[in-house]
């Protein structure tokens, strides 16, 4: 299968399964919030690395569909809650309104908390998950969203402002910020299968650490290379708002030599577990390297 | 056992199990702030009634004192979030700076998210629960504080400022605002307890309906009727913010009225599964009526 015909595949079966997943809250307004922000598009590349993985485990649609669910309502829910005026202050995501802008910034809050407690309760109910399945999928998201996770990441991210990193500190910035998510996104769609072989677990969760920090270097790349057109961000505003990026750090071709470095970090992960260049996951890793937005 | 004692011990265990469960996150800031929000005292009326379902169904400490501890956790969140400047705007809590103007507001925010996500996680990870307990557990708690329960409380009191409710409204607003996690503290409780009788749990959110509702009532009349100094809030804040109330659409008779009939129905429920008054959760009905502040 070629990865455009995957991703667009994971897309239609997530937005379907999202929009039933969450029909209707004790009130309109957040009911509307929350379906602006979580059925808006965007790549759905974590929903898509849910999926390939539990595909390679052997799970079921049922089985990768529901964490692939909540993982991306975590998602969703710390987009919402990073827009705020208080921390990264955009008006837009997406060429749309971010959803203190289209709301309010008590409605945004609000969707974002709402959307927290959703995405456990998904895994909790389903019926496709056994006890012991849920709870692992459970305490694998709660651990990489919470305080040791992608929250410590976005905290230090926001004090970060004004100061130069050095490397060591933008690699922990990262591995918390987006790389908790990113390795979870792995380990859930894994954990889809009951009897996930530990193997394949460990092999996942290099690959998840490899993509993850290749996809920031080529995030900061693409500030400095992309076109804003394409990027739907202005070029630059990494170094208009002094942040610390790979680029800075490192000069772009070096940084250009590190991604490519964690590519490959991560295509000896899957060759590891016997996985070739037209598997989605190997597809995927290029992607990361390679996408231009 | 007095009611005293009960609590005083209660919120002795709590406070020491609160502080194991959550000693470092991946960021100092932000550690101090969960810190200073989670171990600030207060009434822990929530963990009591934990305990105390759980007593009564055969639980024994580390069963109930788990769920109490996630249940406040959520509880300590929501009030984090509220106190924002986009929501209640409050300065003081408990004659202390709220969370966002000791730190600010981004550390605010991301204390709460944190915070909830770690609810789930200490749920999820307790080894005294089996996976049918925890699991059972994380679905109450995330439907009792999620975009059908708490969350969408706070979006319909937001909503009906300046605006005057109807009885009915101002029920529904209160039994998601607060009542479904005091109904949620019970559940928690009594599945301490992996076999707990359907009767129980059936009694039990009788019972948590009815104090619900009796504690906001209480708190409606406490506005009019208590002292600035014991209540910890100005007196008169609600008729001040023009807000429905149960005082402002009965008058106070009428008021102390339904607040003791709310009382009565918990007695009942209890009653029903052979409790007297010296049970503790009889004396908690007694008190959520009869307290000064």
């Amino acid at each position: 299968m070629t990865l455009d015909t995957f991703l667009t595949g994971t897309r239609s079966q997530l937005e379907t399964a999202l929009a039933n997943s969450f029909t209707d809250s004790g009130n309109r307004q957040l009911t509307e919030a929350i379906h602006y922000s979580l059925l808006d598009g965007g790549k759905r590349l974590r929903p898509a690395l849910v999926r390939a993985a539990g595909e390679i485990a052997g799970a079921d649609v049922n089985q990768w569909l529901t964490p692939a669910c909540a993982l991306e309502m975590i998602h969703v829910y710390s987009l919402i809650h990073d827009d705020l005026p208080a921390m990264d202050n955009d008006d837009l995501r997406r060429g749309k309104p971010t959803s203190h802008k289209k709301f309010n910034e008590a409605t945004a809050i609000l969707a974002g908390d709402a959307l927290q407690a959703e995405a456990f309760a998904l895994l909790a109910n389903s019926q496709d998950l056994n006890d012991a399945q849920a709870r692992k999928m459970i305490q694998t998201l709660a651990s990489a969203c919470g305080a040791s996770g992608m929250v410590a990441g976005q905290m230090i991210d926001l004090q970060s402002e004004d100061k130069t990193l050095d490397l060591t500190q933008l690699a922990n910035l990262h591995s918390l910020k987006t790389g908790a998510l990113i390795q979870a996104a792995l380990k859930l769609g894994a954990y889809g299968q009951a009897n996930a072989d530990a193997a394949l677990i460990e092999a996942l969760d290099l690959y998840g650490q490899a993509i993850g920090l290749a996809f920031q270097i080529t995030d900061d790349i693409l500030d400095v290379t992309g076109s804003t057109d394409v990027l739907g961000k202005p070029k630059g505003s990494d170094q208009a708002a002094e942040k610390s990026t790979y680029v800075s750090l490192l000069g772009l071709p070096e940084a250009q030599l590190k991604a490519k470095q964690q590519h490959q970090l991560a295509i000896k992960a899957l060759q590891a577990i016997d996985l070739d260049e037209s598997s989605i996951l190997w597809q995927l890793a290029d992607y990361v390297i390679e996408r231009d937005h």
